[in-house]
Order: C-alpha cells, then structure tokens, then sequence
C-alpha cells in the first residue's frame, strides 16, 4: 500500500479489533442474551461453538461498516450495529454446525465438533434455531430491508454448498465456477454484513453497494486464502485436519491448478487419489502436496486472493474519503489473506 | 356434531379441499415457480419433497382462515394468501428434509428419503434453502408481522425438535411433557397458519387469536393421532414402519398411556424394550403392541386427540359466525383425528 510520507503508519490488525472493542463487547453480550430457549440442550449446543473461540470477524465488518457510514451510537437502548453484530454470528454460527454434518466433520476449532458431542440430530436442529433467531432479531429491529438482506443470504449460502455438493469430486472443475462458489457460500454473508452496516448507517445507495462490494471481495479473499490453509497450516492451529477438503472430495483452487500443470500422467495419478474411496492415504497426500509445492499451486493461489482483496479496497476507497474507518477496513482485507489460522 | 335440523349437512372433507380449490391451485403454482435456484440439485431435491404428495394440509389453514376472515381476492397480480401458503408448504418441507436426518430416516411417504438419494448433505442444505426462500418470500409481501410470526415458529418448531431429542428414550415422560413437545414442534406451524390467514385478511386482534388458537389445537390433534398411526397404520398406506417411533427411541402418547398403566413387571419389560440397543425386535415390538391394547392406550391417545380437535373448534365458534368456512374449518378439526393416514 502506497501512503504520503505525511500519513500516519496503518494501524496493526489488532488496533483494529481494538477501535471497535465497545460494540463488539455489546454483541458478545447479546450473543449469550439472545439465546432464551427455555430447552436446556439448544443453550448447551449453541453456547458450546458460540464460546469455541470464534473471532467474530462478521461483527467486526458490520461495525467497522456502520462507522465508516457514519451510524448514529443511541444514547439509549440497544445498539442495531450490536444486534445486526449477534445476527451474523449467529447465522455464521448455523452455518457451522450444519456444515459439520454436511461434511461429516469431527473436529471444529480444536475441538469436538458439536455432532460428535450431540450427534447430527443436535447439530442441524440448534442450527436451524440460531437461523429462525437470527431472522426474529432482525425483525426485531423492524427494518424489513434487513431481514430482506439477511433471508437472501441465508438463500444465496445454502445454494452455494449445494453447488459444492453437486461438483463433488469434479476433477474438471474451472476456477471460474470454484469462484462462483466461494462467492456464495462464504463471501455472501461477509458482504451481506458490511452492506447492514451501511444500512444502519447514513450512507448513500452507491456507498452501501462499494461496502457490499468490499465484503463480497474480502470474503472470497478469505476463502481462497482458506483453502490454501487447508493444504499448509499445522492441525494444531488452524484446528483442523490437513488435506480435509482433498478428503472431502472437495476441489478448491491450490489443486485445481495443480491439476491443470500437471504433466499428463502426474494429472492421472492426481485424479485416482481424489477419486480413491475413503480418502488418500498419507502417502498419496504427500504426492499432492509436491506436485503443489512442484507447480507453485499454492503460492499462486494466494496470490490469486491478493487480488481479490485489492479489489476490495478499490471498492471501498473510490467511495469513502479516507480515515481510521476506512484505513481500519483496509487493513482488514489484508489481513484475510495473510493470517495464519 | 349438533345441528338445528334445517341447517344443510356439514360438508365432507373432500368438499374443503374443492371449496379453496382456486387458491390451491395457485399455492400449487408458487410452489413449482418459487425455487428459482439456478443451482439444478437444489431444484432437484426440493421438487422430489414437493411432488411427493403432500396433502398441501396448512396452505389449507391458510386459504380457510384467510376466506374465513374475508380476505380480499386480489384483481391481479399474486394472491398473498397463495404466496402464503407456498410459505408454509415450503416451511413444512424443509422439517421434513431436516428431520430425516435428525432420525436417519430412510423412508418419507412411502418412497426413499431425500437423505436416502443425495445423503445427510443434501436434505440438510435444501432444507436451509428452503427455509430461507420461505422467509425470503414473506418479506417480499412487505409486511414485517409476517415475518415476524414466521421467524418465531420456524424458532419454536426447533426448540420443539431439540426438546424432543433431549428427553429421548426417556420412560419418565409426563403427558403434559409430550403434549408441550408436540405443541412446539408440529401444531406452532398450524397455528401460524391460520394466524396468517386471519392477518390477510380484515379480522380483528380477537378473531386472529382464535384461528391463532384453533391452529394450535388443531396442530396438537394431528400430531397425537399421528403417534397413534405409528402404532396402527399400514406402512404401504401412511409411508413409513410401524412402530418407527419406538425404533428412534420417541416416547409417544400410547406409550406413555401404557408405562403408566403396566403392571411392574411389565412396566420393565417395556423399559428394557425401549432402551434396548438398535430398536426392538419384532418380538418385542408385539408385546408393546399387545400391552398397548390390553391398556386401552391408542384409544385414549385417539380420544385426547379429539378433546384438542373439540377445543380447536370452540375456538373458532366463539370469534366468527356460522357460515361455510367456519364449517369447513369445523371439519378439518375433526379430519385430523379420523384421517387413516
């Protein structure tokens, strides 16, 4: 990023976190408010992955959003930037204990995933009630062009890993359609949250769209750098297992291009393994990580989510004059692509 | 039924379904034209659930209600009454989809499951789409209390699912237990329904609330006759096993009736049945059988049934003169208990 020696260093990722500490302290409250269930077990279920250590990184979007549009704080009663905060956790959070089952997940975070303490049975149900919560909340703020944003995503997420589901095991699956994938299943909901923050606040139409624009790039740029993840990070980190997505059947971009490289017979072996029952064994998953490392899969897919989160700034800085909150968002888009859990 | 004697005949059940046939057929339309995915296994899965015939039973509650509380037919351009009905329908599926996973299902109306076809995934993540484009629907005729009532029983209907997962083979069930189970789970949808209906059209608070309250006693009738099915029904005719709900470990009201009124060795004979590892045996399942007549239990279940069917319909007369749709709604009350599948 290029500044004027006159401007102040960008601040680290951590002062961002810090700048939006007040509200995002008030949405962790009414993330344990907001369960009210009088049935003992959807408290035990949601409490569980609401407290595994989430970094409410969609909070954080729509506060950071909302302030950059100029949202009002109230002087009293609750904060809508708060309550939207809670709603996509929440949404986020029905999305991961439904993903588990999906993908008969066993470890989430560093942990028992949920259906391996509850079962499928626990998982789908508290994910459907924090999705209903979710939506009552919203109504609760009586905007219906909140809840109209926030029903769309939960459409628009569902048909993306149903998509997913349907390539399963595609070895012939373009990158453009990868893409047309993460978009909706992850970038969705991080647009989506940065769009409610531009609600809440004063900005104009077109700034609300440069801000949805910004999440839908910044949530690609986290998933591609996500699913590189898959194939580098250290189980103990990023608390999973790796080579997850290989074993899933799932195709994300570092393989990919490594399938489009590979030499004719390097691309048949590559094909049998994805193809193998049961998953690769530890040495067929190291042939994949070499061909990867061999034809620099990784690296330019990283590079590929750098893109994207360059986009992200565009989009932000062609619509908004500069300033902590925008320096702050900027930060952010960096930040997706380049931490390391 | 009492009747002046020159008063008609009250209708039959079939006559119901022809009186909203116009609207029905409309509902019928939403439901086909609503999944707009443009991912085809989405259209796929939810098309296998919709055609799989379902008696469209709350797009009924919806039209009556609505007729009953003199909504406006529109001129042109969609009924909301349809729109609404496709809601619910939608809705309903999506529990459908979400509770063959919840109790490994294999078997819905007669034919494979969803799960059976596309897996856990598949019936998972339609069911969310569902959910969602139902939600997404409600908004888009613009009036917030719709939503808000339908956020509300989508959360209740997963507290109700989850509270029945949590008191799962549990032989010290209470009735009145049961009965808050069933009221979450299964008669919150009806309710809500008929409340819609009441809120297209000109009703007042008062009235809402009756067909609000007919709902839910009507929602309870139908679920306890249903418990009792599963104890009497042939699986050809109703679409699933006999005795499926002592295979997953549901205490039901005939059951409930029968551990009550066992003798102590009985009483721990069926104990050690329900708790038995992989479901009873056909042996085992006879006993319960046998124990369950000797006890009188599917009867009483069947005539508790007809208390909430009688209750459903003091509701209703209390709110809203006699006429053909209070009399078909009169109907339907009693068809929930004395339906043969």
């Amino acid at each position: 990023m290029k500044l004027p020696a006159t401007e102040p260093a960008p601040p680290r990722v951590q002062d961002v976190w810090a700048r939006y500490h007040a509200v995002l302290e008030s949405t962790e409250a009414q993330l344990a408010a907001n369960i009210t269930s009088d049935v003992a077990l959807v408290g035990e279920v949601a409490r569980y992955l609401l407290k595994s250590g989430g970094k409410r990184f969609r909070p954080l979007l729509v506060a950071a959003a909302a302030r950059l549009a100029a949202a009002p704080t109230p002087v009293s009663g609750r904060d809508p930037v708060a309550v939207l905060g809670c709603v996509v956790e929440y949404i986020h959070t029905a999305t991961l204990l439904h993903d588990d089952v999906v993908d008969d997940g066993d470890v989430r975070r560093g942990r028992d995933a949920a259906r391996t303490v509850w079962g499928n049975a626990g998982s789908v149900l508290v994910g459907d009630y924090l999705y209903a919560r979710a939506l009552s909340l919203s109504v609760s703020l009586e905007r219906l062009e909140f809840v109209e944003v926030l029903a769309a995503v939960v459409e628009e997420m569902s048909e993306g890993e149903v998509y997913q589901l349907s390539v399963c095991g595609d070895v012939d699956l373009s990158e453009a359609v990868y893409l047309r994938i993460v978009e909706r299943k992850t970038a969705s909901l991080m647009s989506a949250a940065c769009r409610l923050g531009g609600m809440v606040g004063r900005a104009r139409a077109h700034q609300i769209g440069a801000l949805a624009d910004y999440g839908r790039n910044v949530g690609i740029a986290f998933q591609v750098a996500d699913d590189t993840l898959d194939y580098q990070a250290d189980a103990e980190v990023f608390g999973k297992a790796l080579g997850k997505d290989l074993d899933d059947g799932k195709i994300t971009l570092p393989l990919i291009y490594t399938l489009q490289r590979a030499s004719k017979d390097e691309r048949e072996r590559l094909v049998a393994i994805v193809r193998a029952e049961g998953g690769p064994d530890p040495e067929a998953q190291g042939l994949v990580l070499d061909l990867m490392r061999r034809y620099g899969a990784i690296e330019d897919a990283l590079s590929r989510a750098r893109d994207f989160a360059a986009k992200a700034k565009t989009a932000l800085s062609g619509a908004f004059p500069d300033g902590p909150d925008r320096q702050a968002l900027l930060v952010l888009a960096d930040y997706v692509v380049d931490r390391d859990h």
